[in-house]
């Protein structure tokens, strides 16, 4: 059967609208998927005018099941928070932002209440967000506190590699004191669940250091010996197939020969460098990125959550020249997770 | 004029005899460089016997002054410290190790006496050195303490991009505190001068934040605000082409998209994960690398000094199947480097 796929379309502001309309303009979606977007009349139909979808069209829904899943017309749930005019592409401000915080939480509460089967973001800004009063550091954020979880973590996926993050969004002074034993466990066990849901049915992981050659035995840090060896020997113990401390700066090479199926990153930029490398494509002559596959999701909440791996582009925002990929990608794996979820992993 | 170049052959238990002469079984080498292998007889001798090379021979020379730099002929000079069987393939010993210490020592001491115009090291380990009572962290460390110089900075080149490290092998926490202003300008001045005897007029250095989202205004470290900064602004005014902070994950990218020559990359794996995943290729069949691009050189030093981008690969060692493409790049480098110097660089 066909999942019902919400797709939250982000900041006005930035290309959201537009690479969800792009995605939708593809009638392969449809073949797997009931998708609805959540969002405003005004950007989506402006994003269809200057990307020249003209034979595509909207079509207003008011719960889920009026949703029929018939290409040509993007179903939508209108949240009536922005006329047109009402916004101003590239840049921040209160009411996009505002409007892209409701539209996720409109999204999640019908996860959370079984109407969809998964919830598929678009790009937010965290400024915009904090300018609409709601401090929440991201999408991640948000989704752990509307369905009261606290262990979680961000899994990335794109150009052959996969990667999920002991920790993210703190400084590197607070990550070294966040890389425990406990922690490291968890991200683990995340990462086996993480991989059965895309597909994966014995997950190899590679847990990568967190100091330089995995702390030369005890010479340059200690989180290799008191946190990652621990946690991956107990996870052995569990069955999972770990190993590690491997080092960083050739794990991403292992895993991308096929020694791996994912690689736990100890910190945010562990994961995104070699991730971005491999996804993104800069075009030297627009500097611009001619490429931007890979998508990002959300491990360990009672709902499936994927989204792209980018943000709101507002440089290219209202322009109709985004590139969808990423949205595409997260679609993808939203049905996948979806199936494997239903089939019992 | 073609340049003195000293190859160090590395570690006897490595492979770093066998892509000594398999990169001096190219005559194009010759045609810019007379090179002279500081090593032993014995390890060259079965490089040359498991390699096939059967038509090169080795020549014994006393001083620079002997060195012809004919094609065919491996020149070297003996340090007498290994005899046939005086060492074991693929495992850490003091004797190779000291070997593999002096072999260093005595190309420092002809570089700076200026007998020869570079020097190029082969792969050691450090645990050999430190088996044989030579407690430095790596080669880096050791061209440091021999040549009296404390401001100097790792350059990695290869996969098409090039790093300089502000930090390398100490902790994370330890990088912490190491991130200053004053480093920062030290270590982007040394990125200035490293690409111009690299080749490179007019280098614009990108330098890349140390925290995720280069803090996110101060939310996640203090180092960009405090350090970074400071730096970029000063060096900017020095007239040279800085940038900074930029985000990490974002910067190796734009750097291989072609909007810098080099990324300042403020600890150990931040270079690394980069510089690995474009240069190193893992053959998923034989979990070994098939493809080691890629080179290393210490900027600062009061003499030239480039090196293989990997290790002793005791994997493989003894056995005929290393690639020796590294050492020829890093061979290329330190013509170039040569060259650029006498020019007036």
């Amino acid at each position: 059967m066909r999942k019902r796929i919400a797709i939250t379309m982000g900041d006005a502001a930035g290309i959201g609208a537009e690479i969800t309309v792009k995605a939708l303009s593809d009638a392969a979606v449809y073949d797997r998927a009931v998708p609805v977007v959540y969002g405003d009349r005004a950007p989506l139909e402006d994003a269809l005018s200057f990307c020249r979808l003209g034979h595509l069209r909207l079509k207003e829904i008011h719960s889920w099941e009026e949703a029929s899943g018939q290409y040509g017309a993007i179903e939508f749930f209108d949240a009536g928070l922005l006329r047109a005019g009402g916004w101003t592409y590239k840049r921040n401000q209160a009411g996009s932002g505002g409007a892209s915080f409701q539209y996720v939480v409109s999204a999640i509460r019908d996860a959370v209440e079984g109407r969809c089967s998964a919830v598929v973001t678009g790009p937010i800004s965290k400024e915009a967000i904090h300018m609409a009063g709601h401090n929440y550091s991201g999408h991640t954020e948000i989704f752990a506190a509307y369905t009261h979880t606290d262990k979680y973590a961000m899994l990335l996926s794109g150009g052959g590699l996969r990667v999920i993050h002991a920790t993210t969004h703190v400084s590197m002074e607070e990550a070294c004191r966040r890389i425990t034993a406990e922690r490291e466990l968890e991200v683990i066990r995340l990462a086996h669940r993480g991989m059965r849901l895309l597909g994966c049915e014995r997950p190899r992981i590679a847990v990568a250091g967190f100091n330089a050659h995995c702390s030369e035995n005890g010479l340059f840090g200690s989180q290799e010996a008191e946190a990652i060896a621990p946690a991956v020997h107990q996870a052995q113990a569990e069955g999972i197939l770990a190993e590690g401390p491997v080092p960083a700066d050739t794990v991403f090479c292992k895993a991308l020969g096929g020694m791996y199926d994912i690689v736990v990153a100890q910190y945010h930029d562990q994961g995104h460098i070699p991730i971005k490398l491999q996804g993104f494509r800069l075009d030297p002559g627009t500097n611009t990125y001619s490429s931007m596959s890979g998508i990002n999701c959300t491990v360990g909440l009672p709902i499936i959550r994927t989204s792209v791996d980018h943000g709101t582009a507002y440089g290219k925002a209202g322009e109709g020249r985004a590139n969808e990929e990423s949205m595409r990608d997260a679609i993808d794996a939203a049905i996948l997770m979806a199936d494997n979820l239903e089939s019992g992993v």
